[in-house]
C-alpha cells in the first residue's frame, strides 16, 4: 500500500465524527496521558480491567488495547478474559508488549496473551518485538536499546505467528504486514524523552482500528499522525513536558493541511 | 436557594484557609489530576485504598469521595468499608458512579455501595444517573450520550432513594435536593475532552463539602468554581492539553472577582 | 562534605551519559509525573509491581525506589521481595515513607521494609520522619505539618538505625548522614501545591545513587537539582500546572550555570 495524507485524514475524520469507544486494559503510568491522546484525536476511551466486567466492556467497544507495561495476576486473568471476548465479537485487539526481554515474568505473559487471540496490531519497540520471537533475548527496562531497523527480521517472523500487522517504532517506524512492509518517517527526538508515547502510539492504533478495518492502513495511518502531532509539538515546546501538552493539543488540532504538509511515509519492500 | 457569587467566594476561602483533607478511592487514570485540582483550591488530598487502613484514614477526613472508575474487587471492599467508616463519624461522602450502565458489574457495584451508607452527594453525567435508577439503561462507556436535562426525573428518584444531592452534570449542571433542582451554567465546550474533568468535580464536592455542611450548597458551589475554572482556562487554551493546565492553574488563582464576574446561576424548580 | 555546585553538576552529566534505570515500586498519583521527571533528567524509569517479576526487575536495576504511597498487600510483599533483591546485588534502596503516621497499616508497613533492607536513603517530610521514630505519632495524610527542622532529631535517631542517609524536606532540606548533616535552602513556595514532588525527589535520589556510590552525596544533588529546577520553573509558572510543565522541562534543560548559578548548600553540623 501507498500511505497517502488523504487516507490517513479520512480515518481521522471518521474517528471525529463517530467517537469510537476504545477499551483500554494499560499500564498505570500511561493511563491518563493515553485516556487524554484518545480523546484529543476524537476518540472515546474507557480503562476497566476487573475480571467481572472486561468481557462485557470489551464487546462493546471498537478496539481493545492491551498494554502489558505494569503486570499482574489478576490483571493478566482480565487481559485473555477481554482478548476473548474481543475475539468472540470480532473487535481489534492491539498488543503493545511493554517490557517483554526484562524480565521472564513479561516474556511469558505477553507470548500467553498471543496465544489467547491473534491481535490485529503488535506494537512496540525493536527491543520487545526481538525479544517477542529471540528466546532468551535480554532488554533493558522498558527503553529501546537498538534501533528499529534490527528488529525487520524478528518482526517478520512475529507477523508470520500473528497473521496480523507488527509494527516497530523507533526513529522510523516499519509497519510490517503480510505482503509488505511500509515505513513512517515522521517524530520528534523529544518523543522518547516523555513517557508513554509508545503506549500511545499504541493506543491510537486502537483508534484507528475502529474505524479502518484494514489492520495495515490503520496501524501506518496512526503512526503517522503520532509523528506529525510530535513534529508540531516540537515547534511548540521548550522541553519534555512543554512537548507532551503541545503534542495532546496537536492531535486535537491536526488538519488535513498538517497531514499533507508533514506526512513521510515510504514502502520498504 | 439562590446560589451567589459571596457564597461560593466564602467556601473556597474557608477550603484556603483551612486545607480540609480530602480522602479519595478514586480510579487509576484521573488521581493525579484530581489531587492536583485538589491542591489547587487549597485542601489537602490523599489517595488510600487498601482495606487494612481506609477506615482509618477516612476517619480523619473532612470527606471521603468514592469513584468507581477503574473497579475490582479489593477496592470495592475498601470503598464499603471507607464509607461505613465514614458514616460512624458524619464525614460527607461523594459518590461519582463513573461508567454505571456500560457493565452490569459496575451498576450492581454502585447499587451496593449505595446501600452501605448514603451518600450526601451523588455526582455523575446524565447517562449515569439514569442507568442508576432504570434497570436495563445501558451507557456506552463513561462518557455521557444524553443531555443532563433528560435526566432530571432520574435525578430526583435517586434523590429520593438517597436524601442527599444528586448532581447531574452537563452542559449545564443540575443540583437536585429534597426541595429545590437549581443550575449551574458555567463551562467550556473543552471541558469533556479532558479526561477526568468530571471526577475533578466530583472531588471538588469533597473539598466544599469538607467545609460546608449543607450538601446541596457545597455541590453548587463546587460546581460554580469547576465552571468558572474552565472558563478562565479556555481563555490560554489551544487545545485540551493546555487546557487542562490552565485549569488547574485557575483553581489556584481564582478570586472573588472572578467568582463574580462568571457565575451563572439559576433556579429550576 | 561541601556541597559544590560542579560535584552536583557531575553527578547529572553522568546521569544523561549513562541512563540508569532506575525500578520504582511507587505510588498511583504519582507514576507518570515522576517517570517524566526521571526521564527529563536523563535516567531510565521502568515500574514493575508484580511479586512474579520485582527480584530481576530490581537485580538489572542502578537504583530500586520504593514509595508507600498507595499500598496494599501484594504491593506490600513486592517491595519486601525487591528490596530484598536489591540487597542481594547491593543495589541501593530509596525508601519514601509516603503517610507514615496517618494509619497504623502505613506505620507498621514502613518499620517493616525497614527491617528487610535498610534504605541507603529514606527521604520524607518532617512529619512522615517522626512518625518513623516517635511510636504513635499521628500526622494528616500525606501533607507535612511540621517544619523539616522539627524532625531533625528524629531524622538523626532514623539514620543512627539505618546507617544511610536520611533526608527530611521542606523550605530547608536536611541531608543526614553518620558523621555531618547538610542543608540545601533550594526550591519555591509553589512546590507543595503540585501532587507527588516530594515522590519526585526520592525517584531523582534513585537517579543520583545510581551514578554516585556515595549516597548522602547522590542525596544532597538530587534535593538540589529539584530545587534549583523548582526555582527555574517558578520564573515560567502562572500556578501549579504551568509550575510543573515547567520543573519537568527544567530538569531537562539545567546546565552547570544554572546550578553554579542557584545552588545555596551549607554545612549544619
Amino acid at each position: 500500500m501507498t500511505v497517502t495524507a488523504e487516507a490517513v485524514w479520512q480515518d481521522i475524520e471518521q474517528i471525529r465524527a463517530n467517537a469510537p469507544l476504545v477499551h483500554n486494559i494499560t499500564n498505570y503510568v500511561v493511563m491518563n496521558t493515553t485516556a487524554n491522546a484518545l480523546l484529543a484525536i476524537g476518540a472515546s476511551p474507557v480503562m476497566a480491567h476487573a475480571v467481572d466486567e472486561v468481557d462485557q466492556m470489551a464487546a462493546i467497544a471498537g478496539a481493545l488495547v492491551i498494554n502489558i507495561g505494569t503486570l499482574s495476576g489478576p490483571w493478566v486473568e482480565a487481559m485473555a478474559a477481554a482478548m476473548k471476548a474481543a475475539g468472540e465479537k470480532e473487535i481489534p485487539v492491539i498488543l503493545d508488549p511493554v517490557g517483554v526481554g526484562a524480565t521472564s515474568y513479561r516474556t511469558q505473559t505477553a507470548n500467553e496473551l498471543l496465544a489467547v487471540n491473534a491481535p490485529a496490531v503488535v506494537r512496540g519497540n525493536a527491543s520487545e518485538i526481538i525479544a517477542l520471537v529471540v528466546s532468551g533475548a535480554q532488554t533493558k527496562g522498558v527503553d529501546a536499546t537498538a534501533a528499529a531497523e534490527s528488529a525487520l527480521t524478528a518482526g517478520k517472523t512475529l507477523q508470520e505467528t500473528t497473521g496480523g500487522t507488527v509494527c516497530i517504532s523507533g526513529e522510523t517506524d516499519y509497519i510490517i504486514s503480510s505482503d509488505e512492509v511500509v515505513s513512517i518517517a515522521n517524530g520528534h527526538a523529544l518523543m522518547p524523552r516523555v513517557t508513554g508515547l509508545g503506549c500511545t502510539a499504541t493506543a491510537l492504533c486502537g483508534a484507528f482500528a475502529a474505524v479502518n478495518p484494514s489492520s495495515k492502513e490503520a496501524t501506518a495511518h496512526a503512526m503517522a499522525a503520532m509523528g506529525i502531532a510530535g513534529e508540531m509539538a516540537a515547534e511548540k515546546a521548550n522541553g519534555p513536558a512543554t512537548f507532551q501538552t503541545a503534542f495532546i493539543d496537536s492531535l486535537y488540532l491536526m488538519d488535513a493541511g498538517d497531514v499533507a504538509r508533514c506526512l513521510k511515509a515510504g514502502i520498504v519492500a
